[in-house]
């Protein structure tokens, strides 16, 4: 098995464009532009279908890695995955967490523990039609596997967090699938966004087992007690594949962080940010008994489908001038933001059968403190 | 000194235009419509100028209780104090908290400590160019002391909560101004909120001894380190005046419940919350180790006008699509409905002059355990 | 056949709730309130699932008329049609049309061609799964025959306007009808609006034998090949069946207006807007060769479903900040307001199977000459 | 005098990255690169203070020229002069307006009359305190009788159109200047862009003769009886100073285009726009009488500050989720594409000082027919 070291960093931006704070971590001589394997970012569009800050800072960053690799800008796109979820609402700050990876020979002796590790893999290019429905849940699936193997973990239960980035329909696309004999999930783009992040979620709960195989094309978003613990879908219009990067922990890796999850029951659930902090060594408000420090936290939030929290009606789902997963992002992200004392976390909306209906999965990541 | 009996009763609606609750509990003699001394809201509309909400809940309110109260619904208007406050974005829930208080003979034996009391009062008329200046300032000023009078309360460190419903300019009031000669604060009738709510806010710190008197003009939205811990100030198109509810601890109540504060530093402060809740012996989560029991939070959200939240940049103010208010609203409701485990409480915008920059006041009350 | 005098009388409103411009009508005689038959409106909400606006004028009203008629407020609403339409997006203006209708007991000799005639019913109360589906249809349908009836109206060729209000799904809704079993058409209250409308409008195509009977649940929304010219259908979360109002032409009315219309083949169809001011007797801008006065324009407007007007791609079916229809009703809106010289006229969102897909249905009501 | 030949070319554009469009007329030699002097576009953004799709088209442009051009992106940048007008609300429709010219030898005999021409210049950078204030009127004077020497157009009458692209303040600019002890003209970066807009086209205003010099700081915003009938400006976060662009007919240019234009006086002022089209021999719905052809429209479009449109309320201004240009562009969009028989047209929101309060310039470009 080979050995790795995995590096994160974690990096604020002043706008969409801004590539400046990871230009000058590489000139530093801090971060290894070839080492780079993957960078999720939050940026601040709308997070709908009509955000392309999520384009335009990939596009920035292709163009700025593009000399330091020798690449063209097509090619770093191809090489590094990009997961730009759109969407900083409240106290949410705009941000790039880049994941490194490096060779090395051996396991220093002594090291102690499963550390963090990553992998990734993609799907094929799917069509408009197959969007959101088994098709797209078989092949995510497939990915994740392949993505478990490429960060050495073999157990599911050391896997923390599954970050995909999905396409999404629009109308020039449906019309594509129309003319073609085929109709689409949906012919909302917005909604197909809904479908596509929960079809891909579906993929993730199948490949690890949470879930048992042979999901129907009825059940997404319909039946939400099929759900995984840690997957975090985003749909985006740049893509029409499914990219996938799986974070966990492993003997393979020396890294000098670490990850946990929990998974929040509902919207408001405290206590299981608290328990996703405890599980990597920290508490609430950056205090650190153990040393650890936090680097980033990342969440799904959602607004609960069944129209209320804990009993009380929330008016997130009737409100149409601003859509659902913004008013979502903004509350579970103040939740985070407080308890982790920090609005640099990377909370992502729409959460369709990424834990529970109106909950979603947390998962932290920690530095060690030595 | 006289002593009064208050109450406090939470109740969910279904919508701006939904009074069935209160008249279901006015109908099962749980309240007397008489008692009634105030109501505060939280409507679900977008707590903005055109925010007809406000206007329609009270519409509603007043229409109902008319008969109730033996008066035209104008004058249940004049008769209690009804604050809304527009928007429940993310977790919000939208409901009314009523505020009853009867005259009682004396003040039982063996009844311990200073018990909730509340106190009203209201200022003159505005002319539009008074609003976010100094005029409106004193004029507050005045309000408070007699609303203080009104509930027992002498000392300032027993005045937890002041809630005050301001004007706002619109387009018609801009005009009204400049046709006799004078020119308002602001021209925008966004803009006036904010004045209308910072001078109001600016006059209870006056009146508590916070800040010293003399405030100028040109001090409102910009001598940010002027500000009262305990204003909660809303701004509406339904008044030309100021509304004051006093809330405090006083000798004089025999009431079940009390009331404690603290002050939100940002809008990420978690702590803050948590102390709130401690004053009243609460915990988070709705624990309740003392056998008391919350009834509701009362707390003021903003933006930080600086744009950061502790060194993080935040995206609210520069949002065209989402105003600031709605975006601080959703993310601080965020945070103390996890703290709390409801989202039925209190989080109101615009937090000019109330806490510091960026921060704001939280006031909790509970009701004892027996 | 009976004679009837219909009259119709634009009024400006300065907000949702304000009933002073009818109730000064009423006081100086203009206006009989027991002639009053039904109230259409424009209210400056966001037109969409939480725009309490429309609740909120009707209530307003309701409560205005109630001791002008001997009428407690719910019965006032039973008696006259309020239709409401939320969203003055642009230059559009808050207004409400008042229409009345008086038996008189003969034509007076003398007076010239058909003239403008009113009539309404309503159906029965729709089941939540019902909505958007073949029963909504069928029973609009027969409502369109007898309100045609009731106005008088036998040729459908006479018929130049059908406005119907519709309801929409709720989250409540949509769970009501789960818990019997059933599914809805959605479980997007949002999407909800447009299956109601879509249905209601081919309900009126089968009954002026525009389409052929027997539209099947799967139509809706997808055959955009069926429609009607003339119908016009508004849905609002405050009813549950559908209000049917038919405006035409009639030997039977004494009235000095008279109403024409065309259909807008897309959204920038000015040409159609001209002819139908022309089929009245009037120009743009408010010339009038003939004498004849505008009274009012009715028209419907939405965003192309494929995508484009002209083949020009348009953005509004992917704007996650702004609605589709309250862009469609901005700029249909904009070039009416500007052909009629004035922005007090009524366009209502959502047009779909009114009129072709991107375009919608214009009627023009004119007061002749003399 | 030097004699040029201007080109005009319209390119839709399938988002705001998306250059596929123009790269394609290069490839087919339908446009030299060389010789592009502007791009004027329309992006799909909110043309708001957090529009970036603004900045992202023009670094998608750049990107794309610059190895055409033999320069890098930052060079292509600082060469040609790009003015981004973010917002396509209603029916509008992005695309791109490119400019060449090139210079000639001589005129050939025959060629009759003023023909279309184009000159450019820009200011200084603005420190953040001077923008919105004399300072910026006075520099932009300076600049625009520099481009219209460049664009050899003696007489101010020949003066069609002078767009103009102007900076904003952002929280950190307003910081700085406060860090420097200055005040900026206003604290928020939404009122900044108007600020800037209005001084920008009183420069204009003033270049041309239109109005007096001496315009003070205060009557910026105020004095809305001051403007200029042929500015356009546009403000974006991306630069610090002006750029301007004069567009008008010279003896010097040999296009085969001329441009003429019109006033609207309001924002339905349907005749300004048609009195446009016919001052370049067009019609409305795009019937050519005299064989020429509509190239594109620009508009400028605002709410009027008063209120109201010919004496109806407007809600524009008093609209918290959805921003008043926003909505000013649909409607003035909508009429406009409804006389144009076209949404791919410039239609850019607040006209502060350009044209009169409510109304702004509307210029039209024709190609001739031979």
């Amino acid at each position: 098995m080979r050995t790795t070291s995995v590096g994160v960093f974690k990096v604020a931006t002043r706008g969409p464009g801004d590539v400046s704070g990871l230009m000058s971590m590489i000139g530093s001589g801090a971060i290894d532009p070839a080492s780079i394997l993957a960078i999720l970012g939050k940026t601040e569009g709308n997070g709908g279908v009509n955000d392309f800050t999520r384009e335009y800072a990939v596009a920035a960053l292709c163009t700025a890695l593009a000399p330091q690799l020798g690449l063209s800008p097509q090619e770093v796109e191809q090489r590094i995955a990009f997961v730009m979820s759109g969407g900083t609402e409240g106290v949410l700050s705009p941000h790039i967490t880049v994941f490194t990876r490096q060779d090395i020979l051996q396991r220093p002796a002594g090291l102690s523990g499963k550390r963090l590790s990553i992998g990734m893999a993609h799907t094929r290019d799917f069509l408009p039609e197959e969007l959101g429905r088994s098709a797209q849940i078989t092949e995510t699936a497939k990915a994740v596997k392949a993505a478990m193997a490429d960060a050495g973990i073999a157990d599911p239960a050391d896997v923390h967090f599954v970050q995909i980035k999905c396409p999404l329909l629009t109308s020039e696309r449906v019309e594509a699938a129309n003319a073609r004999g085929h109709k689409t999930a949906t012919t909302s783009a917005y909604s197909s966004m809904a479908y596509s992040r929960g079809a891909s979620a579906l993929g993730v709960a199948v490949a690890l087992g949470e879930i048992a195989t042979g999901v129907r094309d009825e059940d997404v978003l319909r039946r939400y007690d099929l759900f995984s613990n840690v997957a975090s879908t985003s749909s985006g219009i740049e893509l029409m594949y499914n990219v996938v990067i799986v974070l966990g922990n492993s003997m393979s890796s020396t890294s000098e962080f670490e990850i946990g999850h929990a998974v929040m029951s509902d919207a408001i659930d405290a206590a299981a940010v608290l328990a996703a902090l405890e599980s990597v060594g920290l508490r609430a408000g950056q205090q650190t008994p153990t040393g650890s420090k936090l680097v980033n936290i990342f969440a799904k939030a959602e607004a609960s489908p069944d129209g209320s929290v804990r009993g009380f009606r929330h008016t997130m789902l009737e409100d149409t001038d601003i859509s659902s997963t913004r008013h979502a992002r903004a509350a579970v992200g103040g939740l985070i933001a407080g308890l982790a004392g920090t609005g640099a976390v990377y909370v992502s909306g729409g959460a369709e059968h990424q834990g529970p209906a109106g909950g979603g999965p947390v998962a932290v990541i920690a530095k060690f403190s030595n």
